[in-house]
């Protein structure tokens, strides 16, 4: 430990917290599935891979003599043919809830030490979306109920991960999509979680409505089609009371978008995400009873969100530009910019600063991702190397 | 060893034979890098995984006494942009000889105490091609050059691997398209193999003729859109001495068809398949200059040929039938219709033989491959499973 001042994880303690063996602790910290963060957040703990009996990227906090458990957020399964997973999924109940899935990335708020923070998905604090909740959420809240964590999605066009103009947001914001409590992960039930977001005054995403289970999947399947054309991502279908899973289902055009965002930059492409995103185009066309016309219509629009993209990408290659991604975030406070371009390079994801600008009482950070792998393969096949 | 009759390798000999240490030997060994084969041919090895400086599939044969090398043959690597990587590649050379890439199977024939044997890609001796090639091949050459391997495409219909009807074959044939030396891999240039192979009467691929590294690339970019519309696969381009490496390159219609048989059986595909055909028709889009309506048709045929064959297989499940892989072989020895159904056993891959039909002085198997995988996802899907 470089830093004196940092105080080791006293092992036989967060083990009985935890009502695990002490070796089973050092185990974890071993293997690095039970990590500590970084700068002032040195009191937080996640773990990573196999949490034992855990959502991956749940944090502990060390108060230093108590700790504190935020469970993270559980994987949603996805339904591929959605009126068979409706009528097994949610057999035992009359009815499910649908709410919109918007398409933005994942975080998680508590209050630490007087302040709100911010966890992404795997349980890191995330600088820039830590300044933005102080904006978007009501402290009092916490203060209020301090054994809760509140998981949204910060969706908007000023936005590190995946910028959508889809929502009509100019900037950022945060939707509330489930209150669960810190310790046992169990969320409160859909009602009372989004009666206490509108007491609270917080954004929450879109209800569509609560369907009798005989009649949710053509409902969900008009409202796709309707969300598809807005380019919107998609739905999370609920058991009101929150103790069945839920189960997600997506519209063709938000696959398609996500592989034109992905076949920009071909070389970095996730094998798994192209085929998970081609398989559930297969499902859905059958599932649709699509007639010869609309199939087609499908097959193109999948061929082209791999295709042009990617051909873009060669022409502007060969023309002599680099493709990069681009995307700007908004701040208060100025630091915030720097600190998120160094919590970045932590990941690797090695960014440039292209300029700041003071906008009203904010700054808007600039920030250009070039994507070596693409630009250099482009570049080698262009120069007539061979593939493998 | 169960046999006592069959005799260990002896690793000092071998190691002396490869120069390589007698430590190596015994390491390639225990890995399961240097594997006896099973039945009568328990005294031939070969090199799987990491061979040191030798093709994976490289033969080794105790000859009690001598060794002898019969290397594997070598992967030729894949032109993504045609004209830059001829002009690359071959720029020591003033022009390419161009021949076709066929679609079937690659073996490699020795004689072996007195009868043919031909070795897949992978080193293993497969008894349907061995039984084949008896007949396809004549022996004289054989005997008459016993340092050299014929290294040749098993293509057309009646065929376990890809059963292709593009090359007017009836049952299956065997075309040269390689000689040489066992020991060094070293390749014949390419006029003298031909003249070799017609000499002894083989069947060798398609020659389409010698062309100037200028224009290569326009007449390849010719026979390439030709082949494609015949539904044959490709071209290999060579340097006519086989000093340089042969490049070769593949119709759009053969990356489409093969998405069409990799995704009637869509749990099984592989992503690295998927996505390395995608990438080919990005870059022959971007390398042909297409038009707005000949980019369409190629998103369209891409799309196409994933989704079509996944649906079929979904409705065909959903009907209450259950896919498979049906491949007929034709054979003079009926023995050997079970011996390759062994064969295909040890790799796990279970068949059903489902009808054994005398045809002259032949019998025709017809096989049956179930598709366990893609056939139980489909149906959990039809039941409401989630994805995952």
């Amino acid at each position: 430990m470089k830093n004196s001042k940092i105080s080791e994880l006293d092992v036989e303690k967060v083990a009985e917290f935890l009502e695990l063996p002490p070796s089973k602790i050092s185990e974890l910290i071993e293997k690095g599935n039970l990590k500590r963060n970084w700068d002032e957040y040195y009191d937080i703990y996640r773990f990573q891979g196999h949490a034992p009996q855990m959502e991956d990227g749940t944090v502990l906090i060390d108060h230093h003599g108590s700790f504190e458990l935020v469970r993270g957020f559980p994987k949603i399964k996805r339904a591929m043919l959605l009126e068979p997973a409706i009528l097994k999924n949610f057999k035992e109940i009359p009815s499910v809830v649908v709410e919109e899935k918007m398409n933005g990335y994942n975080v998680r708020v508590i209050e630490f030490r007087g302040k709100l923070i911010a966890f992404t998905r795997s349980g890191h604090v995330c600088p820039y979306s830590t300044e933005r909740v102080q904006n978007f959420l009501e402290p009092d809240f916490f203060r209020e109920h301090p054994d809760l964590v509140v998981y949204g999605e910060m969706a908007g066009p000023e936005n590190p991960y995946v910028q959508k103009d889809a929502y009509g947001i100019e900037s950022l914001d945060f939707f509330v999509f489930d209150i669960r409590h810190k310790d046992t992960g169990e969320a409160l039930p859909v009602n009372q979680r989004r009666e206490i977001a509108e007491n609270y005054g917080f954004n929450q995403v879109r209800l569509f409505g609560d369907f009798s289970i005989k009649s949710a999947s053509s409902k969900i399947t008009e409202i796709i089609r309707d969300l598809g054309k807005e380019g919107r991502e998609g739905v999370v279908i609920k058991d009101q009371a929150m103790v069945l899973q839920p189960v997600k289902y997506t519209c063709s055009e938000s696959n398609c978008s996500d592989l034109r965002q992905a076949f920009k930059f071909y070389n970095e492409a996730g094998r798994d995400y192209l085929y998970s995103r081609v398989i559930r185009e297969g499902f859905q066309s059958h599932e649709w009873n699509e007639n010869e016309d609309e199939f087609t219509q499908r097959c193109l629009r999948l061929g082209e969100s791999i295709l042009r993209p990617m051909k873009k990408t060669i022409e502007e290659v060969e023309s002599g530009d680099r493709i990069s991604d681009d995307f700007r975030i908004r701040v208060k406070d100025r630091e915030i910019i720097f600190k998120f371009r160094d919590y970045l390079d932590r990941f690797g994801l090695y960014v440039a600063l292209e300029k700041i600008e003071r906008i009203g009482d904010e700054y808007v950070a600039e920030i250009r991702k070039v994507n070596k792998s693409t630009n250099d393969k482009t570049l080698a096949m262009l120069e007539g190397q061979l593939w493998s």
